[in-house]
Order: structure tokens, then sequence, then C-alpha cells
């Protein structure tokens, strides 16, 4: 259950610049699709609008994530730094639940009120607001783009596709659509994975192979878990069964992190990372290590994954790898229901322990937490899976340097719905605010990407010129 | 209010030959949206496989309306005549809350439980149901034709907009999807109600403005009041201002049913009917009338209406119109909170009584029965009001004799959103099994119809076969 994880991690990115924005607020229903509860709240979202055009300019609209929405509006340069060429709107909206878009306060994650949390609730959200937006009118003026990356990619796939009267053309970046039951083997995205570190130096794969049997080895007695402790300048040494299995949790999540935000320059993350990390951490594994040696190795990898900015005292691994303000805690919800994606290893295609995808056990879990079970069609179902033909306007942008590839879509569908592939790319690098060292395929990738915004906004205004009635 | 009754009567059309089908059972969740509450239930739907090729056959797929779903299957004729051409599997799906798919029983209607009875939940079972058949499958392999007339049409419009991976196109019949507030004319049904009587003679819909004011006078003393049951053979007199409301509630719904269903042949109705209803009852009210002979020939429209096949001995007018067996008790709540559709007279371009649109008593009288307000954008931004250019593969057919036809689509929006307008066609005619009498504009409908479904069929082969992943 890599996932629950991982995404936490997703989206939070280099701040290279000072946004500005106000901060808003929109009553939405709490239920869009049925009546028996008719309770509204306040989602909150970011505005911008210096650059725009208040005639016909065109509304940037970030469908946000599993997270505060700031993170993602101070992220996603590509927006901001378009906005003036196309005189818009700046709009980042908060998804429910998360950040502080809370329908039940503090208590909105307590079992008895996440229920209302849901992909289909937000994306409804994002639709009232827009029409709001758009002054309520039953011919709307502004063209609007959708944007997001990782989940938030997603969700601006899924925005145009459900909502193609309401959003013009979606930029969904690095967004695992096909990452659901049956669609993509579970173990293509730690396969990827491995595929980084091997691709820099077969010994550093093999080695973070070989380093799982040491590590259980060495916790299994006092002086070797003190040994382990040393070795990964851990806060606290694994004193059982639960700190081992929560420590290797934390280093899959680690290599998993290292690979999706594999950029080619230093980036100010969670934790401070230097350009190229995963070529930095594999310096230290580019020969055959064993014992005390492949432990420090490791030990070296993880200093420079938790402490390259030389803050932290040592590694608190048992707070897991959630060092973010995200506030995502209900991601482990939505994976639970809706956002079911299996995960699994073999150690054979990959450099993890094995780990079959076991859904029963998933489901009984799930069952445990939230008193749900998990509903694996749903998102096929509601979205389309690998059945978007009949969509249009989205572009799925994907880095062939980033794990979650292994779901995306990598064949453009028909005229409209582009897949763009970026050679040099991790996680949703294209979204990013531009960096002096930028690879020349994330530049053309932007590029297309505005290519398509411009056409998307053209088709808009001729529609609107066209429209007979009304 | 007219509406609420008005739909009552929609789709109860002839039968012609007898159908056959097997009745099933598919368990679906209560809240597709979210996980607030976990039940499911049983939702009823008809099969024929009498024809279908079980290779690659298409699964000809009616959503059904507000009602038991019988009544459709039956009176659905076009897609029973097609079935053997194009080797189809007939499916017919009963709406959520009506009929026999009541997730509570016979409990289902009360505020308590009806929450969860919207065209987003009904869809949504239908996506389920159809995945079902299609065996679960990432790759589907039968193409799925959507049906549905009137409100049917609507959802089999909203299902194609909706879920374009799941259906491949629709037939959406008499559909009146524009009839929301702000994007028509909330008096554009009763004028078109009255264009129909006008058309035939002008004194027809002279006379039947002239007849409100007579009623009332009558109905105001005992005498008048006894006169008036003689000359319409009320079962009782009309003794207060309600029953005076009830029954020129029932006149009402009367003349729009009698334009509805204003078919050129004999036909079956709730209550049997001659060919050219209308002009038929028009015959009473061809010269200027007043008084009694006014109220008299009324009679003979209301015995017409009631008593064609002489099985009443008089008119239960207090019984309101309803004298189906649609169970559809569920769309006034409907009604009350997404389906709101805007209707009013003037007195001046229609041959009713002046009564405006008011929806602030619309919405308390909504309040006091079922606790909720309606959100009239809420179909709107569902389902793309007047935006649904983005959409493809769907028909929508009107007939121009339809008083719906007010708020349909009457021009083709692109090259695979088409509109099909008939001349000489009622209420969906189209969809009705085919009779001798037929105008030739529904033969040649019909023959538009099955074009697209080849056409959309084709497509979805072509797709298959080009499917490159999976």
């Amino acid at each position: 259950m890599f996932q629950t994880i991982l995404y936490i991690v997703v989206s939070l990115v280099i701040v290279q610049a000072e946004y500005k924005f106000e901060t808003k607020w929109f009553r939405v229903p709490l239920d869009h699709f049925g009546f028996q509860r008719n309770e509204t709240f306040e989602m909150k979202y970011l505005v911008n609008d210096d650059n725009w055009d208040q005639g016909s300019g065109p509304i940037f609209f970030y469908t946000g994530n599993e997270g505060q929405i700031e993170v993602f509006a101070k992220h996603t340069g590509f927006m901001w730094e378009i906005a003036r060429e196309y005189k818009a709107k700046l709009v980042f909206a908060e998804h429910r639940y998360y950040g502080a878009s809370m329908p039940f306060g503090n208590k909105s994650l307590d079992n008895e009120h996440i229920g209302y949390l849901s992909s289909a609730q937000a994306l409804a959200d994002y639709a009232d607001l827009i029409n709001y937006l758009q002054g309520n009118v039953i011919k709307p003026r502004y063209p609007v783009i959708a944007f997001g990356g990782s989940y938030g990619g997603m969700l601006a796939a899924y925005f145009r596709i459900k909502y193609p009267h309401i959003v013009t053309g979606a930029i969904a970046a690095s967004a695992p659509v096909h990452m659901f039951t049956g669609m993509v083997p579970c173990g293509v995205f730690n396969r990827l994975v491995t595929s980084s570190f091997r691709t820099v130096d077969t010994h550093c794969s093999k080695n973070i192979k070989q380093s799982w049997g040491v590590i259980r080895q060495y916790s299994s007695t006092t002086n070797g878990s003190e040994a382990l402790r040393k070795a990964f300048n851990l806060c606290t040494p694994v004193k059982n069964a639960t700190d081992l299995q929560v420590l290797m949790e934390f280093l899959q999540s680690m290599y998993s992190s290292l690979a999706m935000v594999n950029y080619p320059f230093a980036s100010d993350f969670l934790t401070s990372l230097p350009p190229e990390p995963v070529r930095v951490v594999c310096q230290y594994l580019n020969q055959s290590l064993t014992g005390d040696k492949l432990l420090e190795a490791i030990g070296k990898v993880i200093d420079i994954y938790t402490n390259y900015d030389k803050k932290n005292k040592c590694v608190d691994f048992m707070k897991g790898d959630d060092y973010g303000n995200l506030d995502a805690a209900g991601w482990d919800f939505q994976a639970c229901t809706e956002m079911v994606m299996p995960m699994c290893a073999d150690g054979v295609n990959d450099m993890f322990e094995p780990d079959p995808w076991n859904f029963t056990k998933f489901a009984d879990d799930c069952h445990k937490k939230y008193n749900v079970y998990p509903r694996v069609e749903m998102a096929r179902l509601e979205y389309g899976g690998n059945r978007l033909q009949a969509s249009s306007n989205i572009v799925f942008s994907n880095g062939l340097r980033d794990p979650w590839t292994g779901g995306g879509i990598l064949d453009s569908l028909n005229e409209s719905v582009r897949a763009v592939v970026i050679v040099d790319s991790a996680h949703h690098l294209d979204l990013m605010p531009s960096n002096p060292s930028d690879p020349e395929p994330v530049k053309i990738a932007r590029n297309i990407h505005k290519q398509h915004i411009s056409r998307w906004i053209q088709e808009f205004k001729d529609q609107l010129a066209t429209t007979r009635r009304f």
C-alpha cells in the first residue's frame, strides 16, 4: 500500500517565485447528487486577477488535489507564467475535506462525517464555483481551462470528461488514470521506480534489493538493531516488528519519492534535494556492498533524502514520510473507497521485497478503519477507464522519469485527446515554474500545452459567436 | 405547476403488440457518489434476448422514466421492431424510486428516505447495470445504444453526455432538455398546446379560453354548479374553491394531454382516444359558443377524453388526471429538486387563464412538502443546458405537434449531435410501434435513427478493433 504515502509527497514542489493571491470562500451543497442531507459548507479558493481581461479573458482553473490549496497554487508555476500572455484569471480551488475546506470543521474526517469525500462531489463543487465565477448565466463568457497534476491531473481530465459544457479543455499532468484494478499490472509502479535506479547503475538497484534482508537480519538482534540505528542515524531504534514494518515502508516511500522527483535541478521539497537526486544517491551504491558497508551506504541515501539542508539531527522514521503540511489525511479514505490503485512488488522485476497485492486484506483493513468496503470499479465506471475516445480537449502529459507514468495515457486517443510524453521529466515537471536547468523536452511540452490552450480558447470563442439560441 | 401532472401522462402509449421479457433484479448502491450510507437495493430490469447475437450484438438500453418499467417496455415498439435486424439484446431499466425499484420498500417515498431519488443516481445505476451486462470487463464487447422518450429521453441523452465510455449513442425522443430556468420562456408549453387547437380551428381555442370564466361563474352558485356537473357528467359537483381548482387543473391537463398525444391513429391510452383527437374534440367547438352551449361542448370534449371506450359512468375529476399505473409519485419530488421546469400562462398567447410562474411560491410549497428547496441550476450545471457542443452521438427528435418541443433541441449542434424535427408527430411517436397510419415524416425519422444507430455500432466496433492497450 505504497500509494497512500506516495500521494502525499506528490506535487510538493519547488517554490521559485512569490505568487500572490486572494483567499476566498464559496458555499456549496454537501451532497450535489441527492437531497437526503441539505447542509452546505464553504470551500476555499484562491484568485489572482492581475492579468485578467474581464471582457473575455480565460479562467485558468486548478482542480485542487488532496491537500491544502496554497501548496498547489504556489507550485504550479506554469499557470502563473502564462497568465499574462493569455490575460487569464487564475483560480485555485481547494478539494473538499482537505486544507480548510472542511464540511464539518475539525470533525470532518470522523467516520460519521467523512462519507461526502469523493472526487465526484469535488468536481461538482468546482462546477458550481465556475458557474458562480461566470455570473450564473446560461451563456458563459469566459473559456475555462482546467489544470492539475497527479490526482489533480486526474481531476482536471475528469472535469473535462464529465463537464465539457463548463470546462473547455484540460491539461492533465502525470495523471495515473489507468492505475485501477485490471487496467495495468500492479507491479508497474515499482518496476519503474527500480528502473530509475538501475538506469543510473545496476549496482544501485541491486544493493537496494540486497538491503532489505540485511535490515531484517540486523533488526532481529539488539546489537544489530543498534548498528542499524547508527548507520541510518535513526532517532529511535527498531524495537519490534511494527517498528521494522514502519521503517521498511519509510524506505520504500523514500525510493519512490526520489524517482518521482528526480529533477535535473536542485529542488526545495518537503526536504531539500540536489539536482538528479537518484544519480546522487546511487553514487554511494555503485559497487557490490554487504553487511555494515551496505547499511552505511543506505544511511547516506537516507541522509540526503531527509537531511540535505542539515536541519535534522536524526531520522524520525516513525512519523512516516509525511513531512509536509498538505493535511492529506483524507487520501487514505479515498484510496479505501474509489481511488483503489493496486500496487505490488515481486522482488524480481523490481528491487523491493515481494509484496503481492492482497485485495482481501486491503478491503478488510479499509472496513476496519472506515466501515466502508472499496468500490474497485467506481473510478473506471464513472470516468471511463481506458475508453476515453469519446472525450475531447485533454492533454495527458507524462514524464518518462515518473513511476506514475505506468498508469498514464501514453498514446493519443483522438485528434483532441492527446498524449504528451516527456523524455527527461519526472512527476509533472511541466506544471512547475520554469527553471534555467529545465531540459528541452519539458520546454517543448509546455509549448505544446500552450498550443492546445490557444486552440481551445479559440474554439470556445467561435462557439460563443455562432450559438444561435439565447 | 402543470408539469407534475403532465409528466404522468407522458409515454403511456399504445400497446400494439405483445412483447415478452424476463424480469430481473440487480443490486446497486444507494449512493454512487459518496460513502455516508452504504446500503444497497435491487433495481428491476427487463430483458429480451430472442434476437441477440451474443458474440457482438448490441445492447439496446431503455433508460427508464418516472414510472414502472413495464409500461415503457411494452410501448417502445421501435426498439422491439429493430431488435431482429440488429441482433440486439433489449434491456429496459427501471428508474430508482419508481415501479418496484424501491430502495426502502413502501417507505421509499417518505421524506426521510426519498433523498436518494435523483437523475444522477439513476444514471449511475444504469452504468453499473451495463457494466454487469458487459461482464465487468475493462474492454466491453457490446455496443450500447440508449433509448428514451420524454424524461426518459432526457436520461438517454444525459447518459451519453456523462458516460460516453459506457453508451455509444443515444436516441433521445421528445426530451425537453432546455425546459429549465432561463433557457426558454415559461409560457412556451402552453402556447404550443394552444397552437394545436387553434391550428384546427380558431374557434376551438377561443371557446376553450372563454370557458374558464364560464366555469368559474357557474361554480359560484348551487344551481350553476349542478348545471356544470350535468354538462361535464362529473361524478361529484364542484362544492368549493378547492374542488374548482382541481377541476381547472384537470381540464388544463386534459388539453395538454390531447395535444401531446395528437396522433393520426386511434390510440389506446390510459383512456382510449380516436385518431387526431384534437381535431375530433374541436368539432364540438367550431363556432362561437357561450353559457350552457359552451359547457355542453366542453362536456363532449371531456367525454371523449375520459370515456371514449364507454367504460366510465361519470368523470371522477377529483382523482386528477392520473388514471395510469405508472406509480409516478416520485416525480413531484424530482420537479421540486432538480427537474424544476418553470411553466406559466398569460391568457393572451395561450388559451389558459393567466398563471404566472411564481418561483417563491413553488419553492415554499416544495419546502413544505419535502423539506427541500429546488436547486434551479442543478440540471443545467450537471447536464450542460444549451452547451452540448462538446458531446457526441445523440439524436434529439421532436415532433412539431408536441408541446414539449418548446424545450427541445431543434438545431443540430455538431456532426453527431443531431436534431430531428418531425412535422406531423406528437410526443415521441417515433419510439412507438409502427402503425399503418404513421405519417411519412415519422417513418423517415425512424430511418434516420437507424442510420445513426448503425453508424454508432460501426464506430464502436472500429474502436474495439484499434484499441492498442489491453
